[in-house]
């Protein structure tokens, strides 16, 4: 395997080396079941209580908020599932049309069910339209969940404004924040969510760990039924190791949150500025403003985004269209589209996504690499020729 | 940590040092997300593939049929909840007295839910009361499920008889096998089972990786809805390298079964009876027939479980009463008041289960030191004065 330049951290991260190592002695050494009795599982049980007050901590909750989960998408049904069990007669559920296929999928089948959904539209910029969410919220809602941070754009929505407004409505609101954690600062004292989902592997845990945060006082019923683990919320012997590495990755994810606004921010516009000035008819998708300090979505018209992720792939440069979630699939994004981005170039729309672990060299790289192969790409693409004849004077229809 | 002699294996196993080096290099060197398009993602795709046809091949499934989650407890929700959704009209369901918690628990909540629950009863060796079973049986039924194997007597049910019996009856039939793959033959080839649920950290791979047999042309509805990992059967990104593990877990399981029929069947053996030999007032929980070799519980009349494990604990002696997931309750198990064992004993009921792990020597030290304990303990027991008077023509009375 060559060297390679990943820009694809919103798909999933490297796993920190120092996750790894806190990971290690529980899988042959200190194997025990927390459930058990004896000393020698209490060393796993003591463990996973330090890294449950780790990830609580990232997000300013309390340890006895937490639920482990096995991802994001578990996060996210456990906590919609809970909200209508809580509110049984109630049958209308809120979400917006640009969230990650976990809530999305889950709102679409919900809808199949018998449940009325109000998808709350994006303007151009990736911007959700707080009047449409707000006139929509009435006394038959039973959840509202906006994500915080959006996977393809990187565009945030104002969750602190939007919780308070629902909250005061007495509705549940849920948010999910997989995307946002260890990237922006997300504090449930801030913002008044009663749920908010997170997963290890977008901040360098390996994957297969997320957790839900459920505030206190909330009603709540589990998703998994089972056991008594975590306190009764969620059935399933604990995934030991994985948590413990979930909890330093939540340390490091703090400890790393400033260099996100600042080393990594500058390396994503450095990119992102190089991009644009090498490359003609591309702009960037989403407010360039309240963005995800790591992601740029940059739609270059005329070409197929799968052709160019296939010749960066050969340069070793791993980025994406869409998301990973929904990535072979031929349909431009249900992202580009709720922001409206034309069919020419929401095709050829990639998104970079970088981490901690991005250098100055594999953004240079890529800026020197990019241009090119969209250059060789809009040579073949007849929608380009038409564009190159239409803006030499030229009527392609001669 | 001083050594530890480890009992528990039904609790939870020592991840084999050779999964662990399978994992690792997805962690942070190979750690795309298998759903990207690029080459170094097909890494880990290509690995996940090899796992998928190494756990289908101990139960004798086809990769395809196989889905991987966080756990059994997954797994059987997941088996279930399919089930009913594919007979929406169907309110009856069954399953037996003696399952474990990941069953029970959510057929009492079923049960709240709506359905006709009938919980099919054992006899005083464990052993399934197959006549009701059969007779319970009606059109309405949505899904019989039982397990494989129990987890605190293990006793074996005839699954092959009872999928045979029940699929006669064009009924869903479901099976919980987390305890009986890698201990005895398990082959969806002879069992004609609709789903089977099984579990990683049972024989071996990490804690949070379980999988669920979906046998082809089954109608199946997800569980966790989100992205269209799975082959859209389950959302959420894959737990990549625990899959792994688990895929390397399989084949060394298969490739140590013989051994678990002999070497850890006749460690069993000696240690069981060691252990009634040197104890009066003890014994054998369970059918001694139909049972996993790897598993004893012995009844030691008028002692408390708990007392017990203290002191072998102090010992460095793991080992349980009851199951780990129900562990830390006061009430005796569910599973051996099925069985109708009587309250002083049941009481003073401890499973011993091993593994291939297990050594002779650590036999001959439980054999050695468990003996001392039980004088001990029925020494300060007020019952066990009473029966030692009432041997000796007292009457305690008096």
């Amino acid at each position: 395997m060559e060297k390679i330049v990943y820009m694809d951290n919103n798909a999933t991260t490297r796993v920190d080396p120092k996750v790894v190592e806190e990971m290690m002695p529980f899988y042959s050494q200190f194997y025990g079941n927390p459930s058990s009795m004896y000393s020698f599982a209490g060393i796993a049980g003591n463990k996973l209580k330090k890294a449950r007050a780790k990830v609580a901590a990232l997000i300013g909750a309390q340890p006895e908020e937490i639920i482990f989960t096995s991802c994001g998408t578990e996060s996210d049904s456990t906590a919609i599932y809970s909200a209508l069990n809580s509110n049984p007669e109630k049958k209308h559920i809120i979400t917006t049309r640009v969230e990650h296929s976990a809530i999305k999928n889950l709102f679409e089948s919900l809808s199949r069910k018998g449940y009325k959904v109000t998808f709350v539209p994006v303007d151009k910029m990736g911007r959700l339209d707080l009047d449409t969410l707000y006139n929509s919220l009435d006394d038959h809602t039973a959840v509202v969940s906006v994500m915080w941070a959006n996977n393809e754009s990187g565009v945030t929505f104002p969750i602190e404004e939007i919780a308070r407004v629902v909250k005061k409505r007495g509705i549940i609101f849920h948010t999910d924040a997989v995307q946002a954690i260890g990237k922006i600062p997300v504090d449930v004292n801030m913002a008044e969510v009663d749920m908010l989902s997170v997963s290890g592997h977008k901040i360098h845990a390996p994957k297969g760990v997320g957790a839900l945060y459920v505030r206190k006082g909330t009603k709540f019923s589990p998703f998994l039924i089972g056991g008594h683990q975590e306190n009764g919320r969620r059935g399933g012997t604990e995934n030991v190791a994985s948590i413990i590495g979930f909890g330093k990755a939540a340390e490091l994810a703090a400890h790393h949150l400033a260099q996100m606004q600042t080393q990594v921010s500058f390396l994503r516009d450095k990119l992102e500025r190089g991009l644009l000035k090498h490359i003609p008819h591309a702009k960037v998708n989403g407010d360039p403003k309240m963005r995800l300090p790591n992601t740029t979505n940059i739609g270059f018209d005329y070409v197929e985004g799968e052709a160019i992720l296939l010749m960066l792939n050969e340069l070793g440069i791993c980025a994406s269209s869409g998301s990973a979630c929904t990535s072979g699939s031929l349909e431009p994004s249900h992202v580009l589209r709720a922001m409206g981005v034309p069919f020419t170039s929401a095709h050829g729309s990639i998104r970079f996504s970088l981490s901690r672990y991005s250098t100055e060299h594999e953004i240079d790289e890529v800026i020197e690499k990019v241009p090119p192969i969209i250059n060789r790409l809009r040579e073949i693409s007849p929608f380009w020729a038409d564009t190159e004849n239409l803006e030499k004077g030229y009527c392609s229809a001669q």
